[in-house]
This record gives structure tokens, sequence and C-alpha cells, in this order.
């Protein structure tokens, strides 16, 4: 690679990529770009056999179901996954790393061991498991999308990667990311940018844009990502499936490549992502049973609790009391997004449940020393990340960034700040004051909800818009907020879109302050058209099997009341 | 206080403290100040009444039988225990808030509690408990010995303190402090120096040395010390009594004073010392129990765990494997410190556990590093401190401190380093990185103990040298490593002293530095006579409950093999 320019370099990547994708499954018959909507192409491209449909339309428990009795071999459930996943990559443009070869020997190895024990590897056995960039495969690049880090493969697996395979999975494919993970869309100088499968003129999200696009077009039935501000949830969100940021330290980290590293007040976290809440559940559980503490010393040694996630301390999760988040105070959220927040307090109360109003406290100061947390080095980091390589700092998401002409000096996404170590115990300091007053507000609504316990949950956007035009998030707060908090929050989609019909330009005459009515003005129903709902449903800290049992609850109320609805 | 010098504050606030003492309870007879082993006094002096000897000579568990029955009323209790204090006090000087009036108040109401509905109110109903100063209680100081906190009184209790109080225990006595916790000895410019009981020539140790020289003279059945470096186990270890240091966020530190506050890299930890094992159990166990996490927004949400104490993971505690740590490759121990390893070691095999050395893998690097995390702000924090009264930054715990007129400008104990954020990161970074090679050499003694398992858990010396003269606790690398690593550890007194004819000075003719030599040169056993000798048992992060478990099994395995001995 020495005496290339980083566009020779990222150029050079992108044709091994192509190399590494079956010649056979390059489609002739792609969608013109001008085609929106991708996502119904997978069903109809007729690409797949019956059985290769039937596999990847089947859920994660019905897969595992015929994995364990053999009816679906490894091999055929890792193809049929693959080949999707390619033609998914066709579409969206969400891969990085693309190693079915590998997964094919991995996968007839477990075949034969089946065979000839009678009995499975583990819990995921023959489950393909497709992972955001970041996590380290021996062998693999694991670039998080800095050209700088092109040609220096993983040395050894991650610990997340070695605990997935003692459980069965065949990992297969790595998803895109924007560069260095920064950002809540997905685009980066050597992949490009990921699209939205529902509406490709909107972003998938970020910074696990690539897990959650695939995942929409089921070129995965679980994935993982990672989620330092919202990271997994606004792709979720964005793309229309299931994503759950567990607390820190819950999931082993150790062993991935990291932006931030040595930054402990708020941390990224490894979590799932998947079509379906048995997904989620089955990866939190299947991973905490291996005691990845053992492996990680950051992990916290607390196994999966099933007394937690049956709700014993709530009711056994009956008749429980949730509070919506409408409005943060900050920025309201465009019509479709409230929308989605008043058909789930529907299906709640629908279901028994009780409702109330949360009352945000502080969200904007949340938000302001979280960034101050993650801007205390300034561009130090980047800096001497893209050094090596001469790339520019990436400071927008807006489509003008691929014209590489436009790129003259890095752009900063925020101001460099550059504290002292005394500064930024003081930040933390502050955090954790801001974690206290959260906290007993929360204790405090005992109150009021006529339960003798404080509020179970609380039902929030996860971001003030569904899936924006390319470069159009610029509000993380709705996410961000339970990052600083430390609050696990999963991501439930509704199964809705945006209507036109429905979520028409509501009038308002007063804002909370620029930005809010920025965002107001930017909200157009034929824009956003198509566009996934959905709300995330949040806990407090380390109650993570909790949030997976309630975050159930939540959607199979909103199934109910939906078919309900449509009856 | 305005206008007032620091020393007439600081004698402002001791007149108070003696005026909290019941005049009845100052002895005439007190030992002359040159008789150095005062341990047999509370006994000895005839202050105590039959019964009062016979309750602080009960074992936790027997106190609160009794308490439970009603045989002994909480009032009875606290006044034993109070007066007992009272005479500890005047022997080591260890208390700094002194409120038994209202500990009286609060013992009479229990009482009434149990007389009118035949129910304890808690686990811990009419248990006297003392605290460290720094434990917030409400309209009380917590100076932690800088003037500059005189009258400004908690206003309102430490979520630990409720706690406790919500077991039924009776808060009666906080305990001395250095200035600001920071030295493993205690000596501040307030209340003065806390002296070793069994020879006060010698330091109590620190920082939370007042507590120690108090359970020692059995003035508190159970007391809540913290321990950033080794403040819980160098006094246990130093006075003889059982203290654990448990993990990170495990028992409630909100609403207690601290410095260093927004440092989250190694943390100060809150946790029990006594004297029985008995105690150290029942005060996790309780406040466990109390689910602290929802009220301190820090604290893992991970109750006492039953099979994690009963070891059920570890063959229900029968042939474990220890490790014994020797010599961490810094500091040899002085020879009545390897006679408690050897003694130890002797127990366990007779016992039926094996016993292997333990190799210390960069315990050098890695207190350098901790050293690091903590003077990464310099002095600012100290100067903006002591600031308020004008009072110097203690830079030494030798004698000489106390001779007022020799204090000129402020000492620095170590350089101020001053980091900026970004090089703060590289260091968490590093703390990171030598956590996973820690954990990783733990782990792979899995191919040495023949059990199976890795080791159980590490003996250790908890200083290389027992209870040195005021001034002489210079090197805290045996118990910094574990604070470092985030690993639990439980000191365990061998009921053995100090006896010139065993502890002979053995020759040595290399030494592994410098401050090896002058460790060794500084060994004479009639200056360190009498001084009780301990180790320390260690597990890994969050094995909190293992750790108490296999604590109380080396405990009995220890009293075991010494009657055996003796008989």
């Amino acid at each position: 690679m020495q005496g290339m320019s980083w566009q020779e370099r990222a150029a050079a990547k992108r044709d091994q990529q192509l190399e590494a994708v079956p010649r056979e499954w390059v489609l002739k018959n792609l969608p013109e770009t001008t085609q929106l909507d991708v996502s119904e192409f997978p069903k109809a491209c007729q690409f797949l056999s019956g059985s290769e449909m039937k596999i990847t339309e089947s859920p994660v428990d019905v897969l595992l179901m015929n994995l364990t009795k053999g009816t679906w071999t490894a091999v055929e459930v890792t193809i049929a996954f693959s080949k999707r996943a390619i033609i998914a990559h066709q579409l969206v443009n969400c891969l990085t790393e693309i190693f079915i070869n590998s997964a094919l020997t991995r996968a007839a190895g477990l075949d034969d061991h089946l065979r000839r024990t009678g009995s499975v590897v583990g819990p995921l056995h023959g489950l393909p498991i497709s992972l955001k960039d970041q996590v380290g495969i021996k062998g693999l690049d694991a670039t998080m999308g800095f050209v700088s880090n092109i040609g220096s493969p993983s040395t050894k697996n991650s610990v997340l990667a070695d605990i997935l395979e003692n459980l069965g999975a065949v990992l297969y494919v790595k998803t895109n990311v924007p560069q260095g993970c920064m950002w809540g869309e997905t685009y980066n100088y050597i992949f490009g940018r990921t699209l939205n499968p529902f509406n490709r003129s909107l972003t998938a999200g970020g910074s696990s844009g690539g897990e959650g696009a695939l995942i929409a077009l089921i070129g995965s039935p679980l994935g993982v990502g990672s989620d330092l501000g919202g990271s997994i949830r606004i792709p979720a969100a964005f793309n229309g499936v299931y994503g759950l940021r567990p607390s820190f330290n819950r999931i082993p980290y150790a062993g991935c490549v990291n932006t931030y590293e040595g930054q402990n007040s708020v941390l990224s976290v490894m979590g799932p992502m998947s079509m379906s809440m048995e997904g989620i559940r089955l990866f939190m559980k299947s991973v905490l049973m291996m005691k990845p503490w053992q492996y990680d010393p950051l992990v916290i040694r607390k196994q999966w609790n099933e007394d937690e996630y049956h709700l014993v301390d709530y009711n056994l999760g009956k008749e429980l009391c949730f509070a919506v988040l409408w409005d943060d105070g900050e920025t309201v959220p465009h019509p479709p997004v409230m929308r989605g927040l008043e058909v789930t307090k529907q299906a709640l109360v629908q279901a028994g449940h009780k409702v109330i109003d949360w009352k945000p406290i502080r969200h904007s100061e949340i938000n302001q020393v979280a960034g101050k947390i993650w801007s205390a080095v300034g561009d130090a980091e980047l800096e001497a990340i893209t050094a090596n390589s001469g790339e520019p700092i990436i400071g927008t998401m807006e489509t003008s960034i691929e014209d590489l002409s436009t790129i003259s000096e890095p752009m900063h996404r925020w101001p460099p700040v550059s504290l002292t170590a005394f500064e930024y115990w003081q930040v933390n300091a502050k955090q954790r004051e801001l974690r206290q007053l959260y906290l007993d507000h929360w204790r405090e609504t005992v109150s009021v909800t006529g339960t003798g316990r404080p509020i179970d949950a609380i039902i929030a956007p996860v971001a003030p818009y569904v899936a924006p035009p390319h470069g159009g998030h610029i509000y993380p707060g709705y996410t961000c907020v339970w990052n600083f908090l430390d609050y696990p929050a999963c991501v439930v989609p509704l199964g809705l879109k945006v209507d036109p019909l429905l979520d028409v330009k509501t009038p308002r005459d007063s804002f909370h302050n620029d930005a809010d009515q920025k965002n107001w003005e930017s909200y157009d129903p034929d824009v956003y058209k198509n566009a996934p709902i959905a709300i995330q449903v949040v806990g407090r800290t380390l109650e993570d099997e909790a949030v997976v049992g309630i975050s159930e609850i939540v959607d199979r109320a909103l199934k109910t009341y939906q078919s309900a609805t449509k009856a």
C-alpha cells in the first residue's frame, strides 16, 4: 500500500471486496437507481429458491429448531442468508468484509458435527450472524471506515466473535459504518454510503447503518451493532428492525476496534439487532450464558436473570405503568413519530396497562455534557488516525461529500475542545450529578403511577423524525440521553410506514428554539414517504432483562392492537 | 468561623468534639502515654459493667440474636459500645463526630418498636455501626480531615446511612482519617493522629485508620471504611481486624464526601470492617438486600448471590486451589508478613486445599499507571479545597508534621502531573490493556491447578510490613494493584503478632531496587513488636460473594490449624 494515495488504497479495498462476491450472485436485473423502495426486491427478484425464501423468511426460533433437528443444514442456511445479503448489498451497499467461503467451511463443519455426534455445538448452532465492521475477526480488516486501517487485519478474534462461534453461530459478513463510527448515518471513503431499503433517498441511519439495512432486507437473521450515542437504535428505527442498546459493559467489547479508547464516561456498547424480539433475547441470553467476564475484564459479572426477564418485581408484566416522552423540550418530533407514540399508547392501554406522560428533566443539559465528554480531546484522535493515509476527516453526511473534489481540508463536526484532565473530571462529576437527579426523578413517580411502583418503562421517540434524507440526521438528543444515563433501550418497530395522508404537516406557531423550528420546517410527508416508524422502550441502568421483557409486551400489544384495528 | 485562622477553626472543632463526650466517661486512670500496648485496657479498666463487657465481647450474630429476642435492648447495646468507643478514643484518638445522644434516641425508638409490634425493624435491628468520617449524615460535618470543611454539615443522609438505618442499625460515631483520605495512615490538622492499639508507636494505618483502631478495641462491632488504594485493608491488617474492599460500585457512595470527584478509572469504594467474617458477610448481604441501585445511579444492579457465596462454581469450596503472592518483584515483605503467608499456606494445605505460587505480572507498571491516574490533575483539587481555610496540604505522615512551626508551604506527595484529557484517555486505555493481561494470566492457570478451574483466589500480603512506625507506610503497591484491577480483596487477620523470637531479621544480599533495600533495612523486630499479622484473599472483578465465602474458608482453616498447633 506504500506510495499509494488514500483514494487508491480505498479503490483497491473496494476491488478486493468485489472479488469476495460470488460472480454468479451479481445480479443483472437490479432496479433502476431511481427506484426508491427496494424492500420487496429480494422476494420479487426470484433469485432465491423456494427453500431459500422459506429459510430467510423464518423467524430465529424456527431457524434454530430446524437447524437443531437437521431439517435444514447449516450450509443451506448459510447459503440462503449469504445470497440474500449479497442481494441486499447490491441494493443498498451495506457490507464491508465478505467472507462467505470461510463461513461455508465452518457451516460444513457444524453439519458434520451434528451428523457425527447427534448434538449441536451450542444454542446458536448454524445460525448466520452478521457483525458491524469493528468486531474483530482474525485475519479480516476492521477498518471502521478509515482508509488508514486498510490492510491491518485483526490478529485474533474479538471476545464476542469467539463467544458467538462457541455458541455455534456462523459469521459470514461485516457491515458498513461511517468513518470512525462517529455519525448517525453511514458513509465513508472506502465503502461509500448505505441507503435505506424503504426509500433510497433516505439515510439508513448509523453508525450501525449497514447492519440496519441488511437486516431490514433479511440478509441476516441476527446482527451485532454498537451504540455510543444511538448507533444501534437509530439504524434500527430508520430501517424498521428491533435493536437493543444494552447497559455499559454487559456484552464484551474486547478485541473490537473502537474510537475514543480510554474514554470511560459514556461508553460504546455492543448489542443485537434483529427482525424479531426473539433474536434480541436469544442474543443476550446466549452471550451471557458464556460468562464473558472470564474473557473481558470490563464485562459485569452478572448472568442473564430469568426472574428479571419475567418481571417478577414488576407484577409479572401485568398492569404495568408506562410513561410516554412526547417532546424532550428541545425538538418536537415530526407527525409520523407522534403517530407512532400515540398508536403505542393506545395499544398499551387496550392491553390493560396504564400510560402517563413522562416529564423530561435536564435533557438539554444532559446532551450538552455528553457532547463535552465526547469532544474532550478535540480532534486529536481522529487526526492521529487519518494522518496515516492522508484521508480527510469527514465532517458531514450530506451527499456533497461524495464529490471528492469539494473536499479541501478537515471539517470539524464540533469545535475541538481539548480539556485538561481536571476539567474532564469536573464534567464526569456533572454526569454523576445528572444521573442521580434522573434516577431520583424516576423513583419519585411512585406517587403517580397507582401501582405501588415507579413507572416500569419510558416509551420514547428514537429521533424527532423518521429516516431523513441523507445528511439530515442532525439531532441525536433522543438517543444520547439514554447513553449518558446508561439506561438500556430497545427499539420496537411498529410495522407502520409514513403515509402522506395520515402524517400531514400540522401547523405550529411557537417553537422551543431555532433548531426546533428548522426541524418542523424540514418535514414534508412526501419526502419521508414509506419510512418505517418505531419507538424505544427505556429502563434504568442494568435493567436489560426487564427492558427485553417489557419490549416483548409492547411488541405483542402493538401487534394485537393493529390486527384488531385492521379487522 | 469568619476571621478565624485555620488553627483556630481546628481548635474550635476539637472543643466541640470534647463537648459531645459524656463527661462521666472521661477516664482518670488512662495508661501513661509511654505505654505502647493498650489493647487490653478496655477490659482491664473496669469501666464497663459485666453486662456491658458481655455485650461488647459478643460476635455480631450473637448480638443480633439477643437484640431480636429483646434479651438486650438497643439502648443497652448502644450504651455499651458507645462507652467502649469513648474509651478507645481516649487511648488511640480514633473518632471525629460523636453523636451518642441522637443514637440513644434512635435506639429507644427501636426498642419501642419491638415492644409494640413484636418485630424488628430490619436484619440489623439495634446494631451500632461506626462510619468513616466521609459518610454523610444529615446535620453532621464530614470534614474528611480538611479544616476547610468544618461547619458545612451534610444537608441530607448519604444513601448508605439511610440504608443502614432502614436495616435497623444505630449510627453513633464517625471515625478519623488523614486529610482528604489520601494516605495509608491517619493524621489531620483537626483531629490529630490515630494510634495503633497494639503498639502506640506504630501507625493505625489509613485512610480508614480511626475505624481500624476503634474496631480492634471493640468500640464498634461493625464499621464502614472506604478503599481507593488500600484504605480499608491497610488499617484492617495493621489493627488485626477483618476488612473487605468490594468491587467498584457495589456499595453505594452517593452522598458521601470524596476527593478525586469525577475520576472514574480507579474508584474509591465503601466496604465493611469487623472483628469477624460474619460482620463482613452480614454487611454485604444486608446492604445489597436493600437494592441500593434504586438510590445511587452508579451501583451495579446485582443482588447478593447465595450461589456465588456458597461457591457453587468452585467445587462448593472443597479442594480449592490457592496461589500465594510471596513477593511482588518490587518490595520483599518483612519476616512477620512472610510468616503469615507461610502459616496460611500450611493451614490451607492441612484443610485439604492445594497451594501454588502466584507469578505476579506487571505489578510495577500497574502501580505506576495507578499513580498516574490519581495524580492526573496534580494538586488542583487539594489546592482548591485547602484555599478556603489556608491550611497547608499535608505532605508526610511523620510525627514532625505535628509541630506546626515546621510547616511553611504545601508539600507535594507526588509531582503535580496535570495531564490533558487526551493523555488521560491514553492512561485509561493502558489500564484496560493491563486488566486484560491480568485476567488472561489468571485464566491460564487452569493448566497448572489440576482442578479443572483456574486458581480460586490469591493469598497476598497487605503491605511489605506489618504496622510500621508513624510515617513509615511508604509502599502501597500490595493493595493498589487490586484497586487498579478492581479485584475484591478481604483482609483476614491471623490472630498472630510480631514476636522478636520468631520474626528475626534474615540477611539478604541482593535487592530488587533501592526501595526494597531500604525496606529491608527498616526492619527491626523490636520496633514492630506486637503488631498484628494479616493476609488478604483476592478474587476477580465482582467476585465479592466468592471472596467472602473463600475468606471464611481461609479463616476457619487458620483457626483449626492454629488450635491444633497450640494443642
